[in-house]
This record gives C-alpha cells, sequence and structure tokens, in this order.
C-alpha cells in the first residue's frame, strides 16, 4: 500500500518532525510513503519521490520543511504560463486527481493552514482520500487548542524581549517589537507576558496612542523611565490609519513606513518625546529548531494522522484538546477562526500584572 | 489589608514568575504582602518582609525562588536544637498559627509540592488561611493538567541529548543520559520523544536489560552504529537491583555506582560490547531561566491564587485543566499522584516512531 | 581610599561583568567604590552611591548597565534648561572637576566607545584621574582586538540567520537582514560567515545590486532557489542613494523606507523578480546575556582597568592584544578606527566558501 | 587533481564546518575532493566517498563529523582480526600509504589533535603528502592560540552553572560541576570565570579540601549560603587518592565513585556538613551547533589547510596566533601542550573577583 505527504502555506517549525512522526508509523506498518514536492504543485506537477527511512532520518529537530512549500499550489486556481510568457489561472484539480489516482495512493496526509486543509476537504469531495494535519504559526485555529510552532514562534519574539529590556532599561526608551499575527494577536499576546512587555497592541482590542503614552507617563512617575511595547501586525492603527496619516504630517501612506511597528515609533515619540526603537522580527518567528513542546506535539500529530489514514477516516483532522490528540472533520479547520478573547484568562493575567492594551 | 507568600520544597524553574504575578495583582489592589523566607520556616522563625513592587520587578525569567525553600520547614515535625545540640524534633505548628494571626495576614499564598500543599490543607483545618499553587518539577500531580517549571526542565534534558546525538553519531557509541524523576518518569519520557532517544526507561515500564540490548542491535542491523538512552533516577534496574548486582561482578550495592545510569551503562556494556558514555544533569534541570510555556502558566497561576485569596477560597488551589486556569480543593493535590500510562498516547506515539521502552 | 566607577555610551553586553570585575577586585583591596549614574552626567549632577559587594553581586551574567548611560552626557557641551524651558548646551567640565574633586576620588573608571573615552583623556588633560576600558558593540576600535558584547551581538544576527536559513530554503525566497554596523561592518561580516550568508554587503566594500543578483541567479543555476543577504545598516545604496532613488520609482527619500535592509530588499525584487523578506534586528543586537567570551574579556578588562587605577596609571585604557591584555594610552582610543580590510583574512576566507560582498 | 579529509580522534563542535570550508574552497578551484571514513581507517579499509558541493552543504552549524572518527585507526598500531577471532596489532602503514597513491590524491587534509597530526607527521616522513588542521575540545595545544569546539564546550558548561546558581541560591547548597580536562584545566578555568564559580579546581594547580572548605564557610559567612565549584576529570584528588580513600571509609576505590566530581561532593559533605549535589557533563561537552566563534575559526583554518595543501606545504597546520591564521609545522602540534599557568593572567584575573583554586 502507498500513501503520501504533503505541506502547503508558510513556514513553520515542526512541519519536519510531523513529516517524521507519520513516515515512520506508516513505513512501521509496511506502507510505502511519497513526499510531494511543494505541496499541491507536486501532485499536479508530478514532482514526488519515496520517503525512507534514511530521508526521515534526524528530522525531528530541524526547522522548515523537506518537502518544500508554496503559496500558489492552489489547484482550484493554477498558475499557467500563456505561449506570449503571461501567467493566467486555471482550474488543475482533475489532472491533481488523475494523477493521485495514477499513483495508486490509498491516503494522502495533507500538512497545512486553512487554505491547504480546505483545499483537502474539497479534494475529498470529489472522491479523493486525504487526511489533515492543522498548522499555523499564528494559532488561530479554533479546532485546535494549539497548533506545533506556535511556542517556538513566542520563544523567538519573547528572546527578543528579554534581549531589550536590559538596552531599554540601561538607556530610557521606548523600545518597539513588531512581531506576526495578521488576523489574531495571539504571538503578541504570549509573548508580551512571557517577555514582561508593558504594552501590547492586537487586533482584537482597539487601542489609542494616547492610552498608550498614558501608560508609558504612569511608569515614569513609578521611576521606570523605560517601557517595551509589542504590536501585532495587524494591529492596526486607530481610526483605519487615517488618524495616524494626519498625526504624521506630511508622512504619506503609513504603508510606506514599514508596517504597524513604525507606525507606533513615530506616535510613540510625537505623543511622548522620549526615544523610540523599533525591531521587526518577520520570518525569524517562522524558522528555527522547534522547541520541545513543538517537536512533541508535531510527532503526536504525525503519528495520529498517519493512523487516520490506516483507518481509512478520510475527510478528518488531527487536533488538540486538553491533553488529548482528538480527531475532527477537516470542514472545522477553517470554519471557526480563533482570535484572542479580550474577555479570556490571558488578556485578564495580563492586565493583572500591569500590561496595558492601549485602551 | 495583608496577606503572604512563601515558598516550599525542591527548586523550579518559574517560582519567582508565581510570586511576582500574585504580589503584582494583590499590591495592584492595595493589598500589602508579605514574603517568607524558606517556606513554613520564615513563618515559625518570624524571618519576613514586606513585598513591594521594587522587590517583584524583573523577576519573571530569573529561576529560583527569591524567597528561599527549605526541606526542613515541616511545622508539625520541625527541627530543635537540644542544650546538647543534638536535634529533635517537635511540633511547632501552634507557633506558626501564632504568628500568621500576629502578623495579621487575610490569607497566605503557600507554592509548593504534595508536601507543603498537604501542610498548607492541614493548617486550613486548624482555622488558618491559606490558598496553594501546586508545583512539581516532575509534573507527577493528577490535579492539574501541567505543572510550571516542568517544560523547562524537558528542555534542558532535551538539549542534552540534541548534544548527545551528534557525537554519538560521529563516534559509533551509546550514550546514556540520566535526568530526574524518582516516582514517575515523565521528564524522560518527554525528552526521550523531543530528543530523539532510541530508548526511554522510566518507573512505570519494567525494562530488562536483554529488551534493551536488542533494540541497540536493531539499529545496528540498519547501518545505526549508535544509539542514545534516557533514564529516568527512578527507573529502578530490573528485579530489584538484585540482578544487576550479580551481573555486575563483584561491584557490590549499585548504589555506590552513582545512580542508575551508571547501572545502566555497566548493563549495556556488558550486554552488547559497544562502548558506553553517561551524563547525569542532576540539578541542572532544576534552574535556569523559564521558557515562554511555565512563564506564562506561573504567571496565571500567580494571578489566580491571589485571585482566590482575595475571595476567600480558603483551602483550595489553583490548576491547569485544557487551556483554563480553574480552581481545586488543597486535597486533590495529594489524593491522587500522576504516572506515565503505559497505554497512553504519549507512550503510543513514542512506540509509533521506533522508541523502545526496554519492555 | 575612594575610586569612581561609570558607563558612557550605547548599552553593550558585558558593561555590568566589567562594574562586577573592576568593584571586587577594588573593594577586595579595601577601596570604597562609587558607581556614577548614566554617565559623566551623574558626576555633574552629584548623582552617585556606593558599591558594596551585594551592589556588584550576580551582575556577571545580566546584560545592560546597572549605572545606567546617557547619550547627552559629554561635559563639555552639556544640554541645561533655559528659564523658557528650550535647551542650550554649555561646558560643565568646570562643575564636574570640582565634584571629583569633593567626592575624593583617587581615580574614576570610565567605562565607553570613543565618545565617553576622548573625554575622558581630555578630562586627564586638566588634572583629574581617570582610566579607561574600551567599549563598542561595533568592535571597530583598532587599539584593541576585540571588546566585548561584539562577540553576544554576532551570536545575536547569526541565530536570525540559522532560522532565516531554514525558512528561506523551504519557501525558496531571498531573506534579507539588516545589522548593525553603521562604520564599520564587522557584525555583517561576522555573522554572515558564522550563519552562512550567500551576500554580505557592508560600509568597507562597494556593492551593486547588479552583482548581487548575479549570485542570486548563479544560486538558481545550481538548482538552490532561495538566498540569504546580511546587510549593514551603514552599507550606504550605491551612487551615494541617487540610483535608489531612481530605481525606486516615485518612492520619495529612501530614508523613508525604513532603512538599508528595506531599499536592499525593493532593489532585489526589482532586479530578479523573487520575493524577498526582510528582518530587522534593530537593539535587540545590544541586549541579552553576555556570551562566554564576553563575559571572560569583561572580566579581564575589569580587573585590570582597577589595577591601572591602582597603580595611578591615569589617563590610560585596557586592551586586548593577542591572548593578553595590555595597556595602551587613552589617545589610541580614538586615532585609529578598525575597518574591514577588503585584502583581509576574513574577507578572504569568506569569499572561499563562496561568500559574494556584491563586488 | 584530487585531494582526499579525513577527522580523527574525539568529537568536537566545528569539524563539520571545517570540512565544509576545506571542500568548498578546493572544488571552487577545480579540485576532486574525497571523504575517508572514520579517520585513517577509511583509507586502509578504502572507505571513501567524493564530497561534492550537496554533501557540504548545510553542514556549517551541525556539531560532529559526518566523516566520522574512531580511536582506534592508527596505522602504525592497527587492530586485526586472527583466525580465532582474536584481535592482534600490526603496522598498516604501508596499505595506507599504497592505498593514498593508488587514488591519485595531490594532498590530504587530516584534521585531529596530537594522535591524528602526529600520524600525519609520520606518513609525511615516509612520503605521503598532508596537511593538518589541530583540533583538540580541551584547548591544550600551545601551537595555536585556540582551537575550533572550545569556546562551545566553556558555553555548554557555563549552561549549566547558570543554572545551578539559581537553585543553588534559593536551596543553600553546594552545588559541583564536573567539565571535561584530563590533563589541562582550560574548560574548568574558563566556564568557571564566565558562569561565576567560587571554587575551580584544574590539574596544574594542586588543591586540598581543607582550603575548599575554608572558601565555603568564608562565604558563609558574608550570608552566602551556598557555592559553586567547578572541578575538571584530570583534577585528581589530593594526595594521590590516598588521602581519598582513607577519608571516604569504607568507600574502596575512589574510581567506584563515579569520577572526581563524586570525590569531591563527599569530601566537601564530610568536610563542611553541607548538602552537595554533582552534575557530570560527559559527553554532552563534545556535542551541539558549533558557536559562532568556533565556526568561524573552523571556517577559516579549512579554508586556510585548503590552501596550504593547494601551496603544496604538505607537512605543515594551520594555527591561529593573535587575529590572524598562520601556518606551522606539523611536528609544533605534539611538541608543545599548552596548560594552564598558575602565574597567567587568566588565573590571576579569576583570583581577583573572588575565585579560589582550593589552594
Amino acid at each position: 500500500m502507498r500513501m503520501g505527504i504533503l505541506t502547503g502555506g508558510g513556514d513553520c517549525p515542526g512541519l519536519n518532525a510531523v513529516i517524521r512522526a507519520a513516515a515512520k508509523t506508516l513505513l512501521s506498518r509496511g506502507i510505502e510513503v511519497y513526499g510531494f514536492k511543494d505541496g499541491y504543485r507536486g501532485v499536479i506537477e508530478k514532482q514526488w519521490a519515496p520517503l525512507d527511512r534514511a530521508a526521515v532520518s534526524g528530522l525531528l529537530h530541524r526547522g522548515g520543511t523537506i518537502l518544500g512549500s508554496n503559496n500558489r499550489d492552489n489547484p482550484f486556481n493554477y498558475p499557467a504560463h500563456t505561449a506570449d510568457g503571461a501567467i493566467t489561472y486555471c482550474d488543475a484539480s482533475a489532472t491533481l486527481l488523475e494523477n493521485l489516482r495514477s499513483l495508486e495512493l490509498e491516503c494522502t496526509i495533507a500538512i497545512g493552514g486553512d487554505g491547504t486543509l480546505s483545499i483537502a476537504q474539497n479534494l475529498c469531495s470529489r472522491g479523493a482520500h486525504l487526511v489533515g494535519v492543522p498548522k499555523t504559526i499564528d494559532n488561530d485555529l479554533a479546532a485546535t487548542d494549539q497548533t506545533f510552532g506556535f511556542v517556538t514562534a513566542v520563544a523567538t519574539a519573547t528572546d527578543a524581549l528579554d534581549k531589550l529590556h536590559t538596552t531599554a532599561e540601561s538607556h530610557h526608551r521606548v523600545m518597539i517589537l513588531e512581531v506576526m499575527g495578521r488576523y489574531a494577536g495571539w504571538i503578541a499576546l504570549w509573548s508580551g507576558i512571557a517577555g514582561g512587555a508593558d504594552v501590547i497592541l492586537i487586533p482584537e482590542i482597539p487601542w489609542s496612542i494616547a492610552r498608550v503614552a498614558e501608560k508609558i507617563h504612569a511608569r515614569q512617575q513609578e521611576g521606570k523611565l523605560f517601557s517595551i511595547i509589542v504590536v501585532a501586525e495587524g494591529a492596526s492603527a486607530p481610526g483605519g490609519g487615517q488618524v495616524v496619516r494626519e498625526r504624521i504630517a506630511g508622512s504619506g501612506d503609513p504603508l510606506r513606513l514599514g508596517g504597524i511597528g513604525e507606525v507606533v515609533r513615530r506616535l510613540v515619540e510625537q505623543e511622548t518625546g522620549i526615544e523610540a526603537r523599533i525591531t521587526v522580527l518577520g520570518h525569524v518567528q517562522r524558522g528555527g529548531t522547534p522547541l520541545v513542546t513543538d517537536r512533541i506535539l508535531a510527532t503526536r500529530f504525525g503519528v495520529a494522522a498517519a493512523e487516520l489514514a490506516l483507518e481509512g477516516r478520510f475527510g478528518h483532522m488531527v487536533a488538540l484538546r486538553g491533553t488529548q490528540v482528538i480527531t475532527v472533520p477537516l470542514t472545522e479547520a477553517t470554519s471557526r477562526p480563533s482570535k484572542v478573547s479580550a474577555d479570556g484568562q490571558l488578556v485578564h493575567a495580563a492586565r493583572a500584572v500591569g500590561i496595558s492594551f492601549g485602551d
């Protein structure tokens, strides 16, 4: 029997650990395992290779994905080159389904975010055999309590905060850290609590620069001449950006300023007169060796997904609920995004230790 | 109003983060906070000091406990020096209760393991006002899904495994890592999965050196000339140690050999003829900066315990259930130890990726 | 006898380790030690406090400086507030010298960069007693083979490169890391070699985007669809920025784009059509726990400076030459900046392993 | 033209980085590169394989050696199996020389310690073409100021000391860390200074338990109820072990106790009555990702050795002198071991900050 594995969407620490665990589980049952290159693209373009024990050995602690990934691999809207070199998009799903059949794969494990998993669900509805492993660096998927890679990203951001602390403290400055989180502020919230931030700005809680400045001033009253702000990339400036544009006189489009972090930096300097500096972590948060909890979660997900495949429970994916790995339909992956609740325990705990959300 | 905080039992990364979060929560409500030195000993010996904002600032990432701890602070069996310098044990609980009253503490937060918490429970039954925060580096408390410090200890062990991997691989050796876990094998299990161990030996699963050697030989058949073994300190040698003593000719008491790690090392060399080396991590596992998840859990526990105290819910402690911090009676802390289940998901996942438990 | 210590200029890992080592050395000889707050400002404003054993205990591994630092503490051009709240600059050196005398300090140890040390030299020429410890995160001081903090900053940048590698590799992108180095490219050069960068852009070697694109294309020919670029903040864009402004059509002043990293990112995308992402580390590089070699160098510098002070060798500073700590006149600190040599061994080694400097 | 590379002796972080740099340098000059398996054994047993760009890609940060190593690869005393299965030792050097000739290698780069390099020197005197790269985790080679891997090992030991600090401090204990260093105490000395140890015991400075206890007691007088001791594995017990045997009543051979760390632990408990705990790092010190300085030194050594080979300077090896990589005859590798000087700057600095050497 043969089964396949593919990884889709953005990078995430632990992808390799999932691949390894799934492949080892399948290989030990005598299944032949194939890896597809760059997500669904590999199925469409027939770029695949067997994954044997040697291929998945030593992967546990390696960041990235040996299978590669790609953001333009949607089989239902697949890029093709026309005769004159332009790109047009077409439906390549029939090719994909045909290639899966010709490879005689009993099942394919799709590891990816809501995009990858909703495609998997769609393919299943057309008769393909897929199971899923949820992946999101932002941890914004309600179907599972946690996703692998998230804690590693939080640790990278927290490490930056730890470093900014000493230098902020010595030099009486405001330090701003821009972290990932376009729609959900989980990375900002977790790293802000773990890194002892003074202010956390996230998409879910509207904020104003006036309240941020208040917090900075309150700290000065206590003799603390520095402050640390974590801002999620999606923590859009107040007033839909309009106010910001006006306040930053003559600066034009704030998007040109290099992201929300730079916007916050300018606003803080304008409002408080204190020198502010910025760090933009970017893709560093997607890389590196997965931390222990992410290695373990990824391993458990990989094993469980392989067993889902073996049991023929197509159209399902694995998830974490409490301390247990469970199974849910693929449809759950996209139906409920997970956002930070302004009334939740984490935000409450953050406020209790003195963190401001700029509200 | 005044409240107190004390830490008891062995060291654990995150203790300071709990102290900080609890104190900050109480201080912001206008409560005076007192810290007791070295657990219950500080209450009995009147060694206490106010904890103000300055005292708890900068504690979040610091290992250890600024309050100190002590293993001989049981008020019901308290060491006293007699006239001739000998030590005798007496009941100092009346003194302790009297001192708590004289300080006019509305409540005291006791952070500690089953010893510290059962004492707290006992004191509550005599009218004292205490609430608890569970602490165990071994994570062996059924009342809570996880305890702070545990993941940090696992990460320290996993880091050692990562390092042993490269050198074992280059030199064709068996590497043995002895980790903490006298009664429960959680640290060995988690670090073994996260660090890609080949064999995990824990108290909960009886093992034999013959099966361990089988695994090492099976790997050699595959061309892998090295193996990594993690052994929990409580993974007692097979046959209650008797067999070991006989096999290690003339070696006498295996305790003299420096722990179970050394026993395993000798047995492996005898059984396989392959050179084996040992690393004993010891208290390194109790130290260091808490990892992000432990900082967050410790912060949440500290805030929640302070709120328990404020609500007057004496005799209760905080716990983690799924993603939520909940409240349970102190009696739960000691009633149910948590052991690794040989049939549980984690052991199952470990076996699926090829890990042997020597059984 | 009394002596003083002050830290000036930007933050740098190891400052606290120097303070600790100098103070311990002096205290053990029975000297009273005073710490000044925020560099020379503390002398002028009479903000000082005794440094006893307790004050310097536990500092070895802490980033930052417990004495604080300040960029506006030049006694020869010192900011003062006029009656109407404006700031004017005046010569406060007489006050500083008078305060040093009134404190009866036998000598003051000034830890800082070329600014702080040239002020120290100037004060010495007016009869003050100072010795120096050179500090520069950029390692751009020819008087000493190495300065503390530099390797820690390089490690922070290298860690980011390690993380970018996995994600670049998985997603076929160009990753750009902007690091510190306004006038000298040492951090970019060291981290680029240590982190396996493909291109290093530094102030000392003129580069063109065409040659950078060539390197990226050459890698694609070899099947490597990703590239990593490290750029020092002072690696000014080719053509004095003019060319860049024109090429980035309609973008106006490139300074508005958020630094050279963003400039390089846009140029790469324009020139190669490959998606490029940027990380800006900023002050994260100045923070954190000093690495072992920096702790040791800082300790050696602190001890040696204390001994310089005890021997009355005012106007001198410590330096590293080979494996030995030596003494040089303070004048050396500023006379010879250290730049990366395009013909030196390091650049040569970098080129040998395939790194391009865009030239 | 063809050249070879081999690694010999114990593991060391940076070996792979040397292999990568040497191979990349040679490959870019059009040289074919061969890697031998397990040191000289690979030459004798004809176990070799071409090293192309793909083979050395991604090696920079990987610990261990992809070529493998072996402690029983001395061609002048090579193990052979007799007909009845016993092992006898013979001179296999003629076979080795013949195999080198038949492969038509212009030169072979031998990376290893004094054993590996003195064999290389010996083979050169018989007409073979070899150049050397010095490797010793202990840094005990006078021919070079520093060797790669050493700082990484020191960092591993320092990390353990940092962790032991917090727990020792909280619990009033003596913590003992046993580190590598059979003949030279460099790792103990560097990590002891960097990790803030209170006592450092090394082979070069005779010590007594009485002076160690004095230091511990002096700290107690200052209110510091904990102490940290680093002991090099070769810091033989005072009195050639005899005294120790007698003092540890009835314990028999101290070798049975598990090394010098355990001996020190027992002596400390006997002498001071304070609870002492031990950590034995073992081979963890040889593993892991090389730190930045080791990656850079290894890269420079690899490039320089490749150039030595290209220049035909057989019988020479690379070395670090100050900031420059230089060339010295292979004979220097073994002629002068490097020991810690009791009068040197490092020991002096250590004493200045209050560290005791037990003397």
